[in-house]
């Protein structure tokens, strides 16, 4: 009996020991973020090793797992992006980096389908142009926190058509639902695109593979992205969620915030805003944005 | 300040209650391993992430690493393997598989040049042939950790040559520096190879560009791995290490222990083992062994 306990003391010790030696590898780093960085990375990779008592077999598994993400990552497709937003990092990184100040819009998650250099249009415009949809009316405003608007904000947008895919996913096909735009003298905005659906984030590789195995759904709610910035204001990156989508209550990459969810009001055919005449039914959101100062005011 | 605090409590519950969500969406797992082990993974995941307050910036840097260690691997390269080793995530897999087992011989890294079906030789033979370095004999015994020989114990021998390269890594080389041999009936086992050399691991890629970002160095000291297998026992996966080496006390993988330590002996020009005769300076190790049994006796 004494013998196993001086092993199990020995085993304690062989592993804690080991923590600390490659915590001490990384001290002559050149760079102190770096150095702490990964002191933080490998206590806490090790911690999991010890606390589940990792298998060989699923060490072999997790070197599988990376391999085959890296094998499918792409110019087109970003797995470790996928990976890193159904196990709530990429989440986690926007909060880390975007903390609560009271009344600032909330952020959420980036996601892999900006594209940079999206055309620049005038307020009003219609970027839904060839995507498959209904027409879908977008406005709001840009204000500070304290209330005050914010002309000449720089607003990014990017959305999925009435399939779930991004202009980018489709071969070939030219940039749509895509723009970026102004506000207006009082920090105005409004364009049309297309009412965006729910979909699948791409689940034919390992990160499906997961989602599968864990019974979790790759679904997305509908969205729609906005980036929006501002000199002397903290950048937003956020979306807009459709108020009723079905799948709001489990987001496959957890972007969703009570207060990022809008009504998309359906509307008959007939005249709409900016003096148009609709000859199907269409919709409308509208989407007040308040940007935190980057000092405290 | 009443804000600011509010606003940091806010921000606290925001982050926990992020990881509570993630961790929840692994509870449906028809697996209950999968789903502990995410859990585990994700609390980690994530409580590095608040820790160190990682940066947008840092996390596009890690999505870019993963994304450049996915495309450099290939059948010859795994870069996965070698950054879990830097990062002792490997040797950790190691400990926790193979528990301190009083007198029982100690467990190294598995490392990625190990071949299947590598050459079954008899005891006595020279896998050696067509490697560069000095000629080395490499004996001892297989037992039990209470003593008994353990007849017809299945080794398996991999090692580099003394440029500190394995067979593999010379393109369309033969198999060299690697076999399997049984131990005798009085658990014994020879053999001649080559005397190994120190040698970085590749060192080219994004982990190489990690280890020189942190002042740290590729190197690994001298080694001949082994793995040996007997029914009934705990399989062990192991090196020997050349006492003297210099880079004992920094091993890029944090492989070495003490007791794996091993004196490559020098010897002149002349008679050898086996009633060989050498024409060159040759030298000999010994590696005794014991072997856990696999129920504790």
């Amino acid at each position: 009996m004494s013998t196993q306990i001086n092993d199990a003391v020995r085993q304690a010790a062989r592993e804690a020991g080991l923590t600390e030696e490659v915590v001490a590898s990384f001290a002559a780093s050149a760079a102190p973020r770096l150095r702490d960085v990964m002191a933080s990375l490998v206590r806490h990779l090790h911690a999991f090793i010890r606390d589940v008592r990792l298998t060989q077999a699923e060490w072999d598994a997790a070197i599988a797992f990376l391999t085959s993400a890296g094998h499918i990552t792409d110019e087109h497709r970003q797995e470790f992006i996928l990976l890193s937003d159904v196990l709530g990092a990429s989440m986690m990184t926007v909060a880390v980096n975007s903390p609560a100040r009271s009344s600032a819009t909330e952020s959420t998650v980036f996601g892999p389908f900006f594209v940079e250099d999206a055309p620049l249009i005038e307020n009003g415009d219609d970027i839904g142009g060839g995507m498959s949809g209904r027409p879908c009316h977008v406005s709001g405003s840009v204000r500070s926190t304290s209330g005050a608007p914010l002309p000449g904000a720089r607003i990014e947008v990017w959305a999925a058509d009435d399939d779930g895919f991004y202009d980018v996913q489709y071969e070939g096909a030219a940039l749509a639902g895509r723009a970026h735009l102004f506000a207006d003298d009082a920090g105005a905005f409004e364009y049309w695109t297309v009412q965006p659906a729910a979909y699948p984030i791409p689940h034919d590789g390992p990160v499906g593979d997961l989602l599968a195995a864990a019974g979790r759904s790759p679904m997305r709610p509908a969205h729609i992205h906005f980036m929006v910035t501002h000199p002397g204001y903290e950048t937003l990156i956020t979306h807009i969620f459709v108020e009723g989508d079905e799948w709001l209550a489990q987001d496959a990459v957890f972007g969703v915030k009570q207060s990022l969810i809008v009504p998309f009001v359906a509307h008959s055919a007939g005249p709409g805003p900016g003096g148009r005449t609709l000859d199907q039914p269409w919709s409308s959101a509208v989407f007040d944005i308040a940007l935190a100062p980057s000092e405290p005011e």
